[in-house]
């Protein structure tokens, strides 16, 4: 008989710095090692590149991986299912302590990649391995791998499915069921019903937004509101200007074609939007959506040069796309607001934020500071252009489903988020303790 | 000079029961005459068809047109500009004391000679004038109406000028600035710019949704919500319910597409549901856009038996667009909730509000004794699958600015929404008491 | 070695209908026989005293005790730790399946035994045993209870401590920390800390206000706030009438003397008005706290004469207790409202709710309704004047401090409840399905 | 004919920097010249005390006097009402502009003094008058000024009522109606009932909580809370801390009295927390009321020290008061729980705060923080432990009752406040526009 474990180490009592180990005898599998950024956001004159884990382990802000040592075998890869930092952000702090490969999608690749060489504290020499959404790849003879497509905000999001001797072990953390995407194919449905035939044991699965009622609506409802406010704007002469998420390369694109639609020249403008730009432009199918002459800066001197031309030539011309959605200190909109650019803001320019305020009180304090200064220079604000990246309740019901896994774990949330899942399991007939379990960062489950 | 009046009849201390004269010199128009429905609610047994005005004053369910007395002058015309109930529900009430005609967009007329039809108590024989939109109509040699198209949440909808020798007053209340509408042509902002540049004198509007940041956005966002859920749900042999608003023909066309699409026929279920297809039928640019054979039962016995058929040829095959989307007594969903119709639900069906809870607590309790005995069941429940039908902050500001009238007049809305309609045209250079007023009912104001 | 089960029968998924057994080998002892009345409200012309058990249990109205019979054991006995009807509600329906005792503290006894009364269904013949606070009771040779005093809204509350060879096990289920109470001896922290340091197997505690910050103020504040509004209004010849919850004994003492207090005599009207009083006149340590000559009547005529005398002699002469705080169909306040009875209210009058919404939308609707009509009349309210009886999150942080249970099983809530709990427990170095445990209604948890 | 007109200059579009002037012909009397903190909060690096007001008043943090040029007249007296900042924080950047005296309540002045002595930027060199409640003072021969004593949340409130040959105007913002203070006496009703009498012209009256149901309970009720909660910790060896208002001087008097009844040494520590008790120390009857050996400290290193000599004795015999209960950087709270201060938290020490949050964004987030580090070390959190000093809806009721004002004008909040005691104002009769007046910032009122 193989003996399987799920380890939760974070991510488990939070939103935020996801990793999971699975352990297959003596083989262990680690999924996701995020950062959980919040907890960095209350302390001042914090310089994370410059950290050592085990401070950040103590501020919360990456998984506690010192809990590893107790479980018995060695890790034979680590896998991270798609870019976001809360999967990838603790990769250049933790992975040097294992002697294993990295394994990702190639997008997800590249941000692993700009992060580990921005990594000032620790060396990491991992192997990196790429590996596409559909294939599979061998860990050890008796562990195989396997990457399903699935939609999130970010591009080339995969469940990773592990193939043992025990039984499958599916890591569904996140995603969304979105039929008509902006970006890449949609949920790979057919094999995900084709694996729940075949049987799961047990399923990993997000539970961020189980709360929310009915199903997250496509990106294309996102694109069709970007679309309507920034076509619609009858007052065409006024300057515009867009912040999203820089990660957010579907959003994006979509701003890109409204701003086209309406004879407006897209700028990209920030650090990380030109990181993550820097990504896309090693993505050959991605990079062809976009124009071929698209404008991109991240660098201070850069983008104040772009701002003074755009305001030169007349605002009315461009639609910068910049970074600050959360009004965070130093992005390009909160410069913006402070006057701390050539970009002066006049009465009746539109600032359109295609995001949501990430509900924590420093997020929605730094919003609140922006919004007001804009107002105060007479700014007409649009608010939560935006659709969710993460499944709704029909849309977990609907995937537990399909899996019909033995197991169910829910994971990335708080006890109040993974309790609400098991209620959801529990309509499905799983029971608590059962085969619905509720872990803690730090625990353990075995599976029977 | 002319002297130009304005009286607040209803409307202005609550959402609901509007109505506005307008007097110049001698000659008044009245604009809508509407129903406040949630003042009926609390009191049990009340059958509006026989009850007395008064009486229906009294409770704060009609307008209290008894301050007309006071006004010095006559009443010459009754104007509805769209057929929602708090615009026209009080008509077969009180437009019997006035000897004018009343004036009416096709589809609005259809809806007012419904409700004079079925009224027990009073005989109304005013003259009825259907006006088209972008037509005009000489109420006396010095009052001209026109009538402006505009969107909102029901076919049909203008903005009514009033054209006098004193100057324009526009009469803005309801609308949505809806660029890709599904029903009808988009708001005519063409002459709405024109009428701008003419000068306005006077623009009375409504101000529900002032304190929604940014802008509505349009129906097709609706449509493509609608679709993307019906559409996108996996479990295609489930049954599935949509209940929306019985006048809102855009949104159920949307939903009859959706249907079709996903291969399930549309039937239209519930009275009221069959009272807007009779006004639907009579507008054949309307009529042409549904299916030749489209089912429609309003009729107990009939839907009864529909829902019969449903069930035994395979719920999987039909798609029911029911009432009862606040979870009304009586209404055809919460009539299946209960049990009570040959429409058993079972575990998996779904069902989609594409409605929001109009905001009372008689709704909420309403909606939520629904969906406790659909959740019991095991229905799995999709709401807010909505879109408004009514301007907000953005919008609002636009709208100022392509009017730019002289005084500003919010209506429709307690004082809280009037104030910051208020607060909104400040930011525009409007004073209050000077140029931007907060009336009451009850009360006149006067225009230099 | 004994072998100790605890089985949740009802009160772990939900608010209301607690019922736990705790099995000692196979000796059972239940804990709670209660109803869920939210459960009922939403169906309408249900009459409970004439119901089956098992219809409602299919409502999901009093606990699923059909589990019992996979429980090997027999019961010993039911033990009920207060009078509330989430305790106490489903005694009638389900005890006559036991043959067992009925423990309570005298007080609970009166309302079960008038519970038994009315009953229509079922003829229950249990042996009903009264013990008081600071008691114990042999229930087998190695089984024995012990009655401890606390405090929550109601007289005559108490925890049970069942002593076992095998251990102790505290049921802690509802209870507030009040050192100064207005009735009764403040909690017993005394024994509760010698219990502590004695060593408890297991306790199992409520739920309902752990996500509540710091802790639950006393009753005594309450009294404050009651004095404050009814001794500090100035208007000292308009009517007053408060409605609060019937069997909060000691909100109605402090609204008594604050009633003589402004030269108003005291008169409490409502049949469960009337009912509780019942109780609390065989109870001759709370009877002589009010005043010999109160006026009590529960009977519609009786009411209905008494609100006449009332209003002849005049309104600043009384303060009526009435009925009606969530503004139920048939209460006293709710007749009021509606015109139902000879006390018409006038401009000025004041109502004052010492009591908050129960938070379902069924209550928030009737409350609304009460309210508007109420304030159409011009009457003036007052809301919340109220002090919870249940424990706020930092009385349980102190209650786990005192008793350091082995075992922590917090009951009487939702998951989401029974969750925050454990996070607090946590916080106290228990760890989730270690040493806290979260029950669903139907599981049993062996203690090692 | 007299010509009485209210200029409203600040504190009428907001809840901060309150400024009305009264003008009587000629003659102009100021009421109060206060800031607004949180429109400086939002930028960083600002330093009040060396900016000019001309930058004040366009960050919108002082009242825009510069309309004062456009109002004819002399301006005669300015009276300060109460001492919070909101009241009298802009009297060091405007009050030199005018040739008149200030006029306040001894304790009121004192803060004043101490405002003057601070300001770097001007010289003020006006008279300083001390009046007391229940006193007169002859402005001109015309105009006699009448302070009349009423409670709120800092000593020494009044009501100041202007007697003119035109009527009387009374200005009445801040207050509660509190019948058991704590300090001073209650509010003088029988005066406020006589001027009712005599006639009162206008009274101009704060509306920050009309929307608040019924009446603000006593600030013995928030003795009560702070007695229980501070006597009720059963936990005696914990460190505590309490945190409150500095300038609440009655409810810092309840925690020094909780302190000594739980035997713990109260210590005062902070800036402010010092700069108010030196204002204290000369009001003899308040002084009075606290120990003779109270500590209280305001500079940093005697606060550290005393903070090490706590630390080394026993936290258990102290209970430190201090500043920081919004999470304000740099005060005390914020320090200790940065781990700035000898005093180190440990497990299960409590921190208490005696405040509400202040609702803006800004605060919330200071909160957030301060509350997560505290808990990051096991701290036990109290909060709300709190009842607030302004009136509620049915105390403005009870007002309006007593002086029954010929024209009333709602000052002290936006325009959702001022109209929501227009609404207040109607229930009474009073009609928007004719005799209850919303004002804006800027805006001037001539009185018929």
């Amino acid at each position: 008989m193989v003996d399987i474990g799920i380890v939760a180490v974070g991510g488990y009592n939070e939103v935020g710095r996801n990793m999971t180990a699975i352990r297959i005898d003596k083989d262990i599998v680690i999924m996701d090692m995020g950062i959980r950024l919040d907890s960095v956001q209350i302390h001042e004159d914090v310089e994370i590149e410059r950290m050592h884990s085990l401070d950040l382990i103590q501020m919360g802000a990456i998984p506690d991986d010192t809990i590893m040592n107790q479980i018995e075998g060695s890790v034979r890869a680590i896998v991270c299912t798609h870019g976001h930092l809360d999967h990838i952000g603790a990769v250049s702090k933790l992975a040097h302590r294992y002697k294993a490969p990295i394994i990702a999608t190639p997008f997800t690749m590249e941000l692993i990649s700009q992060q580990l060489r921005s990594e000032r504290k620790f060396r990491i020499g991992n192997t990196l391995v790429r590996l596409n959404a559909g294939e599979t790849y061998r860990i050890t003879d008796d562990i195989e791998l396997e990457f399903i497509r699935v939609q999130h905000s970010i591009p080339d999001c995969v469940f990773a499915a592990l193939h043992t001797r025990g039984g499958t072990i599916l890591y569904a953390n996140d995603f969304k069921f979105d039929r008509f995407p902006i970006l890449n194919e949609p949920v790979d449905e057919r094999r995900l019903r084709q694996l729940g035939r075949e049987g799961v044991l047990a399923m990993i699965v997000e539970s961020t937004r189980v709360d929310v009622n009915g199903k997250t609506p496509s990106e294309n409802v996102a694109k069709d509101l970007v679309m309507d406010v920034i076509t619609g704007i009858g007052d065409t002469d006024s300057g515009i200007i867009v912040t999203t998420f820089s990660s957010h390369i579907a959003r994006i694109l979509s701003v890109v074609e409204a701003a086209s639609r309406s004879g407006r020249v897209p700028v990209l403008l920030g650090r990380s939007m030109d990181r993550y730009w820097e990504a896309v432009k090693k993505m050959e199918y991605i990079r062809e959506r976009f124009p071929e002459d698209l404008l991109v800066a991240g660098d201070r001197k850069q983008i104040d040069k772009i701002l003074k031309r755009i305001v030169s030539e007349g605002k009315e011309k461009y639609l910068p796309i910049v970074t600050g959605h959360q009004g965070e200190p130093g992005a390009i909109l909160t410069r913006i607001g402070d006057g701390d650019t050539p970009y002066e803001m006049s009465k009746g320019d539109k600032v359109i934020f295609s995001a949501t305020i990430i509900p924590t009180p420093m997020n929605a304090a730094n919003r609140y500071a922006i919004e007001t200064k804009l107002r105060m220079k007479g700014v007409r604000i649009y608010t939560d252009i935006h659709v969710s990246g993460h499944a709704a309740r029909e849309d977990h019901w609907e995937l537990m489903r399909m899996i019909n896994p033995t197991h169910v774990i829910p994971s990335h949330g708080n006890l109040s988020m993974t309790g609400s899942y098991a209620e959801l399991a529990e309509e499905l007939g799983y029971v608590l303790g059962e085969d619905v379990h509720l872990l803690r960062n730090g625990q353990e489950i075995a599976l029977r």
